[in-house]
């Protein structure tokens, strides 16, 4: 184009993908490039302030490596992880909603129905357990419910130096649909702040913390796999979420209880997970 | 928020900056979020979508080192670069237009009017001249003409591993506004191909190229700073630069025509400068 101005700036680059040939990527980067020249026209950025933001890139990028991806971070913070993960979970019916995966799933041991899943933190002892049903209430046998979550410290087994595979298991629900393990209650804890979305969070005004929650990854033959959170009541995050993942429809209360085992007192959540067919 | 819904998610991230103190920061992260939002709605990425996004975003970070700036080249192919310096240079009489500053300024060695830049390349001579007015016609004298251009391969002098200065100078116009240098045609070349950008610039159906031209930097007591380009008629380039930077305007005719100090044939290319004053 010859006459690169304001008005007609937008339209030269879409023109430039006139020749591509996959027609998905087309559409993708024609949203994404009309969005940002929006963002440019609406807010005018001197030159100073788009050098600014480059840095910002540049020194995201330079954060990420095999153990820590900033820009994964950088796409929760501002909601987008999320928005992405609802919009390919919709539900139509009673489905258990979804929430983000996260940057700690990891390969969990195989454990049978009741097992204790702390077994290197000390801290509130808990009883987990729920039934996995279909949408009309029909139990799911032999479903595949693999959690994970942070300890009372706030970290991931996989944060810490040791690497001692802890907090994390895999089991099968039985004949009726129950799936049923022993843990200590999460906590919550703060997202990574020693990189730029640290600082870009300080800058905003906004802290760090994610509510505290276990997390499910749910699959049966027939049903969508389901990733989610059971996040627990009284959290004083649940609003504030710094990833934007919570759905009221998955906060639970955890109930005073006694571990039916050994008479101990306990915490009791109860998490029911109803599966979408595929 | 504890209702996360794709109708509710952009207010949601939006509410988040509430306690900013910077209202400038604010007015750009609400830009920016709302449109990436947008985004998001519109095309409906698939979550392996949005990984190969993000992908792309880490690495092009890991591009960047102290010479090579990835994003900046990211910018400039999807014309964000020149519409920021298009809307920070609005003209509003004859003034000369800017285009974009690039990758390869650097400290020019100070030159007196008629010397010869291209010490270090073979090419077709050539005179290269004008004068420097204000938008009434008026000459500037003693302003700073800094300029720089790639030589017949297309390369810039940083671009080159032994590292000398060649094909720039800064001069200073002389009592009638006339700046004059002895230089080589420019020829056209590809922005840097072996990174993420050249990627996806293959995967659009682009070419790589930028159309023969010199940079000119100019600075003159009581005016504001001038960057721009005097781009060659009649390169197969023009209107397809691959960083959007051609105006119509900045396009001037190389002329046949002898050289005064030697009578030798050479090539005259004229590019008068109007000044926008403070």
């Amino acid at each position: 184009m010859l006459d690169f101005n304001e008005k007609t700036a937008t339209e030269g680059v879409l023109k430039s993908f006139s020749s591509i040939k996959n027609e998905r990527l087309k559409e993708l980067m024609s949203s994404i490039v009309t969005h940002l020249h929006e963002v440019v026209k609406e807010t005018e950025p001197t030159f100073e302030e788009w050098l600014t933001a480059i840095e910002f890139l540049t020194r995201t990028g330079h954060k990420c490596d095999d153990r820590r991806q900033e820009f994964i971070l950088l796409s929760d913070v501002l909601g987008i992880s999320m928005l992405i993960d609802t919009i390919n979970n919709r539900k139509s019916k009673n489905e258990t909603e979804s929430t983000v995966l996260g940057p700690f799933h990891a390969e969990a041991p195989n454990i049978s129905l009741g097992n204790n899943i702390a077994n290197h933190v000390e801290g509130e002892r808990c009883i987990v357990k729920g039934k996995v049903t279909d949408t009309n209430g029909n139990p799911i046998s032999n479903a595949s419910v693999d959690v994970w979550q942070s300890g009372p410290d706030g970290l991931y087994d996989v944060q810490k130096e040791n690497h001692i595979v802890d907090l994390r298991g895999k089991m099968t629900t039985d004949n009726d649909g129950t799936y049923l393990f022993r843990t200590v209650k999460p906590q919550y804890y703060p997202v990574p702040t020693d990189g730029p979305v640290g600082e870009i969070l300080n800058s905003l005004g906004r802290h760090p913390f994610r509510p505290a929650h276990i997390h499910f990854m749910v699959k049966a033959e027939g049903f969508v796999d389901l990733t989610t959170h059971a996040f627990i009541d009284g959290d004083p995050y649940l609003e504030t979420d710094t990833v934007f993942a919570v759905k009221e429809s998955l906060i639970r209360k955890l109930e005073n209880s006694t571990d039916p085992k050994d008479g101990t007192s306990c915490k009791t959540l109860e998490f029911n997970i109803v599966m979408q067919n595929n």
